[in-house]
């Protein structure tokens, strides 16, 4: 596209060559053939420095550029315009069932919905109005998918799981495996035995979640693991069987939370971090990266980080003490020497 | 199903309406529809407070409830008896391999094995009496799996994997892949190389091993990466080349073990931490939530945790530092006063 | 093979029983059929204590072996050699398409390039010269695969993604998943939303780069996400979107890095080190285990470690505080005492 065009297509103007523009990116990962953009004028240098083709600038920029620009209202904005043209396009998932899937006669399939080819759907399984399941999904006896739910390809629903209307599940995503649940002990011969718990229970996850990458979820001993609605959870991360996320929370890349714990209502729970098993995360708590929460959190405290979890100060306190371990080291030192 | 036929089945006595029973959960998870249970009267709120449409209580429970009640003598066995009622019924796994499967005429397959749809299975596998292999699963070439072994959708298993007898596989398990190896260095004319060490060996899974979802286990570099009997695998751990886990250990969620370590019998490696390569963890040791083991434990202390990995005595008093500190610091400003 | 076939084969010398041997593997990991080797006579007890049934040992050893020996040059160059006598043969990937493979007619496929059984690949793909798709792959709309280059079963690559030559990705990988991004907040009628950021950009993956088992990496919220050249990626490790990793770097298992973050040339990130969003990691920058990178490193330090990273000296310090702090405290009490 020429930058003209695209200076025409967002209301600007164009300063400069009319050169070709390929895709968008920032100021510093932009490349030849690249549209960026900067509305403020203390990023100055790194406009200055920007292999980019062209760059959106507010009107009154006055700092210039290393190469064309176009002048807009709004150059956030109008690189998000921008950057909807350069996009990948959506791939258009149109309604019907690709021949080559697996679906069982008795599964009942919504309005408008999409199965993608090589999935299958075993018995007894409901796709809701206008969802699409793409390509290689495995959808175990049972299962229900809510209306308009989007699932990406090579995810596994085991049976019996239950995901609500308007989710988006990601590529890899493991919902209702067994949880990790064992007996272990000596028989009276001395010998150790381990032993499975029947994993009898499933996951339900709420309206309007969405699950990233390679995450996995494990079906309750007894009940069900919940997904809380508008609960938005990223990639790689564990959640252990009979877990309890009200909703409207988030869980970052990695995170884990142990079986039979409950996270309130808009918590955020920061990537790698660890929560114990059987433990309650008050509404609108925050755990920082890489905390590990081995006891309740009541809320008292909205942000806890380290291993165990502490308050900011705390955990400021422990981590500044090499340096405050010094000053107080040389100052017992000079008392000894007086005291001599 | 109605209160009163549970409550028939199960042996119990009925107090109150004969509702309709849909599932089991906790006391706190319960909706209507649930029946859930408490055998110990120190759980008196928890009754009290439960959304559950009939709770199993002890024949002498005084403290009354907020629902239908179901005595009986034991109520957490009954529990698990009900729940068995309302579990996702388990997925019949008839012997025979689906017409979609993708099988190497060479493949050896014993007596009442099932083949689900769209597995592929390379040339020279062989596949023990009575396995399950669900759909979409791929079984490389020269595979070995063991009679009765559970291999769930979407698992991978690269050519020579070695899998025992009544192993459960769950989706999304990587077993086989390359592990992490390069040389790197400089060339004579200064330029960067990194060259990829060829990965020679296999993976090879004793019997009774449980391997969690989307958990990865690598080759060998030579010889074989092994998992001893009855280990128990939780999801996304990562297991490198080499590693030998003797058997009758756990690794849970997120942990992971570098190259060449060997973990002993009966270790318990919980969740999130981090095992160094090339070292020895004894038997019977156990490594504490997102500790970091750089050295071999040689199990005079049997739980470590922290990073690096401590007693507990020693990562208690290091956390416990700032408050202890406070206190000295207080202590050293009075003397510094009564000397001036 | 018998060992003498072996020592024929390795130009060495057989000392002792004429045995069978079946593979290869360490000292310590070594069973009745392997072969085994150890070149420093400070192993001896390696040597002593092995189960291997023959062990390649260097013409000057003088410590004898519990079991048949053949003498060698270099024992470590003549075991890797047998090595690949005993690995699992390399599958052969012949070139052409399956006949189960979903490939649209669209899609550019160059010269000798293997597409494997129930593989999808989506319209105007991309598939370079000697490239290697194996079983079960997705490959979305308009993504270019470089040649020679393999992609093992089971990856996704959402649309528009794209590979470099030469490039190896392992069972599982996720690329080009939706990043983590959402706008929070409440209306004014003091209802909360969570509004998803649409990920309007693509991966891009440069030449021999290599990505373990079930690595996820996000696209671009606008741009790319970028993983230069040779960069060496383990298992289960998190790339957020737009991260830029310049090239040569190594990203070892359950690593993360956050949004837009960029990593230098030649750095490492050890196993389940995190790392924030919107920061850089200078060049050759090595950040330790489990570390946590809240802000940016400039390369005046070379390695990081702890959580928040610091130099090994002040990590080290914060370690050793307890120890040191025992001393401190009975100090201050014997001053205490004197002053009384």
């Amino acid at each position: 596209m020429k930058a003209s065009e695209l200076a025409a297509f967002l209301g600007g103007t164009l300063e400069g060559d009319d050169v070709d523009i390929i895709a968008c990116a920032g100021l510093e990962e932009a490349r030849s053939g690249d549209l960026s953009f900067c509305k403020d004028p203390k990023h100055v240098k790194l406009v200055q420095g920007t292999k980019a083709s062209t760059v959106l600038l507010p009107h009154d920029w006055d700092k210039g550029a290393p190469c064309p620009i176009i002048r807009v209202q709004d150059p956030n904005r109008a690189c998000m315009a921008a950057a909807k043209l350069f996009a990948p396009p959506e791939p258009v998932r149109a309604p019907g069932v690709h021949p080559s899937a697996v679906v069982d006669p008795s599964v009942k399939i919504g309005e408008g919905v999409h199965v993608g080819p090589l999935t299958v759907i075993e018995k007894g399984a409901e796709i809701g109005d206008g969802a699409v399941v793409d390509a290689q999904v495995f959808i175990g006896e049972g299962c229900k998918i809510g209306a308009k739910t989007h699932i990406y390809p090579q995810v596994t629903l085991r049976e019996g799981t239950i995901v609500g209307r308007e989710c988006i599940i990601h590529c890899g995503v493991r919902l209702g495996g067994d949880g990790y649940g064992f007996n272990n002990g000596r028989r009276e011969d001395g010998s150790v035995y381990i032993e499975k718990i029947p994993q009898l229970g499933i996951v339900e996850i709420g309206d309007g979640v969405e699950i990233g990458s390679n995450t996995t979820i494990d079906r309750a001993r007894i009940g069900r693991t919940y997904i809380g609605p508008m609960t938005k959870i990223d990639n790689l991360v564990q959640v252990g069987h009979n877990v309890k996320v009200k909703g409207y929370s988030g869980l970052i890349a990695q995170s884990g939370i142990a079986g039979s714990t409950e996270i309130g209502y808009g918590c955020l729970i920061w990537a790698q971090a660890g929560i114990s098993g059987h433990i309650k995360i008050a509404d609108g708590v925050q755990v920082g990266p890489q905390a590990g929460v081995p006891q309740s959190l009541d809320g008292s405290v909205k942000y806890v980080l380290g291993t165990p979890a502490e308050s900011m100060r705390d955990f400021g306190a422990r981590t500044l003490l090499p340096r405050m371990f010094s000053k107080l080291k040389s100052d017992v030192k000079e008392i000894k020497q007086k005291l001599r």
